[in-house]
């Protein structure tokens, strides 16, 4: 068994070389790769992801799973090499489900979706892209069709980033959520909006840059297993255990792009540097779902990052940094322009209540295009109605509707954005355990001290990297399910307190 | 046969593709890389590199390479698909015939060995890598030994990097240029010593930076199809066609370090960029061998970047980047502190007279270690003496004498340092040819220009790659062999004038 299982990590080991590989050919594709570079770096790329899947797939790993299977059964369920043959065959059943042929299309079609929506959204034009989508639709249902026996055709897809979710599970919870949130999105958007001029003064991006990382230093992000780069889009990405790095994007002229984005991709890169180095090499090293994933970002992006406690301690430091810009504006004026409500048209600048109201309408509209009871021609007029009766708003065109986010044009459709949602109601219900063990934390952080947060944070989920599934740890770290009241009352108590509801 | 031709190319892309891979992760870890990263790192660069190794000695190359001769002999010798034959063959042969062992433990104890080097020169303990420096030694002679029917047994190991030349070609060319070297050496550093304390004043970096890349830029390096970063050795390095980067490195107070090492790593690039692009994936697409590579290098290193029209042009904006540090300087005695003749210890601070004798003492050495008249017990010794006969100075210590090249650290024993001063020949002949084709270039070095000089040399070396091996390349371009008069002519008319000989 030893030596089985020996063999099944090292055959683990050299796919997650190979993918890391890849994910270094496209950090540095987004970093620091010359224009003249882009032809032979997709090929290469192309090249190595299919090598690392090739790997990923080999029957090999399906038979070593098959005799380490009674090994595996006579060990407690937690285990670790029980956790890693648990977490294996669930990865290699969902990879050798999809026939090589579709991943190969599959690839091809999003490598030049992706290159069109970059040339077709800032020239606002959906015809463009429209007869791609329409096979990316195509494509994603005979994905689906790979997993029979879901109950929704969305199923096999949500799966694939939030495993134990379904369609059924994600529209309850989200129902309950958009119940919860409308009233508040109108109480406050009834009041005289706030000013939040101050965001958009000239801040040099240097010391915008310093600013972040000396926060995020803080945190804990260990600068000696990371990195932070300038990239178009913010990202973090894993070379390995001791290799975690970190994007970020400055604009001079608005200061919470690179502060808020940095510490959004610190959170992310918090969990990936916390877990457990003895799974380098294996599918537990990484984290369990998309949604977990997002609730690191959120909490330590919003739940700390744009709470009283640490703008306190931070705000005077910020002001002696930026005096000229920050001199007249008080503590107050500051924590209310980065928690100014209001009804927008991008997600990813929406604030932390009406952020998950543009999530839903992606969602519902995945769900109805899955389902066939919308069809891509018509899907540029059923966003400008969503957002009209959801929000209120109404982009003037499909640059800042239906073509603003990346997902669809560079990935499948379905499963891509429910993670964001799940991730801010998991950061409410891990932030208020983490406070029922260390009532004291909100208090550390007016101080500036994050260890005991951190601390807890490692202990209860990092570590764990996927050892247990998304259900699983928030049952082990709750005691109970997904749950929508934590994430209500956390910004009942934090925006009423803020407009004085 | 075209079907045949494109499975050979096809083959030959995925190969290249993975040492570009290989070399993106390289250029990653010595640039940006945490120090995290370097454990992993060194396992996924070796699992790219044996993987690369395996598609270059795939068996099914050698059956096209059999099946694609007659096509092959049916073509003109100049023609692109004979010569891609031609050179895929050698390299095929030569990656073959050492067997794959062989290869896995070489890597493994190079890789140890560097290490080791890395803790042992700072530490100046000789001792430390005396046992692998053995290993190495004996490794090298296995390697040589995999191509019987060789004259010298450093043969096989010259034609690595510089094929077509042997053991006693090069003794014989080396002889010939320390005999017009020594009188040189001697005439000059009977003089009182040239004052170069200028080179020793305060440079910011930054700007030491601007000002090294405003030259090559000058030059023709493209950076739309290139960068340059910060390294602790400067290196050139290639990810395809469109994307061959530089490094450089930074002295505060030495300011030849980033400018002529900048010069340097541009004059390979250049080479590099030159290529057809209609190589790309294949062992056409790159330098011809290590001796003309270096020879350009050193033309826009020495020949160009080190005379005296060069710095008419360029002085006084060096002078306006550094004001306070070179207003008092004169632009003679500027250019005589840069071109400084002396004796020293070491090999890449050495100037371009004595230079060619430091690689003269390595050449030697490993060729004596080879044939077992020296052993390496003996080789710091050894390397003390010949230093004390031949430059008049002795190391006082191991540090800056037998441990200061990587070299041997970091692979074999043979074949290591030849391409240096075979580089510096060529340098002065393919610059004296282009000098007849277009007299008028020193005159538009003279006013920063270098496009007829850099056209020259991309129209007549550049544009082949390894089109035509160095020996042919050298009759195409002069009309006969490698020759020493060249460059002894050069350095007796420069240092002539400079030293008032």
């Amino acid at each position: 068994m030893e030596q089985k299982l020996a063999e099944l990590k090292a055959r683990l080991m050299e796919a997650s070389d190979l993918y890391s590989a890849l994910s270094v050919l496209e950090w540095d594709q987004t970093t620091y790769m010359p224009p003249g570079g882009a032809e032979a770096r997709g090929r290469q790329m192309g090249l190595l992801g299919q090598m690392a899947h090739e790997r990923s797939v080999d029957p090999a790993i399906g038979r070593l799973l098959d005799d380490l299977q009674p090994y595996a059964e006579s060990l407690p369920y937690d285990h670790d090499d029980a956790a890693l043959i648990r977490a294996t065959r669930r990865q290699y059943e969902k990879d050798t489900k999809v026939p090589k042929e579709l991943i190969g299309e599959l690839i091809t079609h999003t490598t030049n979706t992706y290159q069109t929506w970059t040339e077709a959204r800032p020239a606002n034009d959906f015809a463009r892209v429209r007869p791609l989508l329409e096979k990316t639709l195509d494509l994603s249902r005979k994905v689906a069709d790979c997993f029979p026996g879901y109950d929704h055709i969305a199923d096999p897809l949500i799966d694939q980033s939030d495993y134990g979710m379904k369609a059924a599970d994600v529209r309850r919870v989200f129902a309950e959520l958009r119940a919860g949130l409308v009233p508040i999105v109108k109480a406050i958007t009834s009041q005289a909006p706030t000013d939040d001029s101050v965001i958009y003064s000239h801040y040099p991006p240097q010391q915008q840059l310093d600013f972040g990382i000396g926060i995020i230093k803080q945190y804990g992000y260990d600068f000696n297993r990371g990195r932070q780069d300038l990239t178009h889009h913010p990202f973090m990405t894993k070379f390995s255990s001791g290799d975690v790095r970190i994007t970020t994007h400055v604009k001079e002229t608005d200061i919470r792009d690179a502060l808020f984005s940095t510490l959004h991709e610190a959170g992310h890169a918090l969990y990936e540097q916390g877990i457990n180095p003895a799974y380098e090499g294996t599918p537990l090293n990484g984290g369990t779902s998309s949604g977990v994933h997002e609730s690191q970002s959120r909490l330590w992006e919003n739940i700390v990052g744009r709470s009283r406690e640490f703008w306190e301690y931070y705000f005077p430091q910020l002001q002696a940094a930026f005096p000229d810009q920050l001199r007249a504006v008080s503590l107050d004026q500051w924590h209310r322009a980065i928690n100014k409500v209001g009804a927008s048209l991008i997600r990813i600048d929406a604030d932390e209540v009406t952020y998950n109201l543009h999530v839903m309408i992606r969602f519902d509209l995945e769900l109805a295009l899955l389902e066939g009871s919308l069809e891509i021609k018509d899907l540029p007029e059923a966003w400008h109605n969503r957002y009209a009766s959801d929000l209120g708003v109404t982009a003037p065109d499909d640059r800042d509707g239906v073509l603003q986010d990346v997902h669809w044009y560079g990935g499948l459709i379905g499963g891509a954005f429910q993670g964001y949602t799940l991730g801010n109601l998991l950061s409410a219900q891990f932030y208020g355990k983490a406070l029922e063990a260390h009532p004291s934390i909100p208090t550390e952080i007016g101080q500036g001290k994050f260890d005991t947060l951190h601390g807890w944070l490692k202990e209860n989920i990092y570590t764990h990297g996927s050892k247990f599934t998304a259900p699983e740890l928030v049952e082990r770290v709750t005691g109970g399910g997904l749950q929508v009241e934590p994430l209500l009352n956390y910004l009942r108590t934090k925006y009423g307190a803020l407009y004085r509801l």
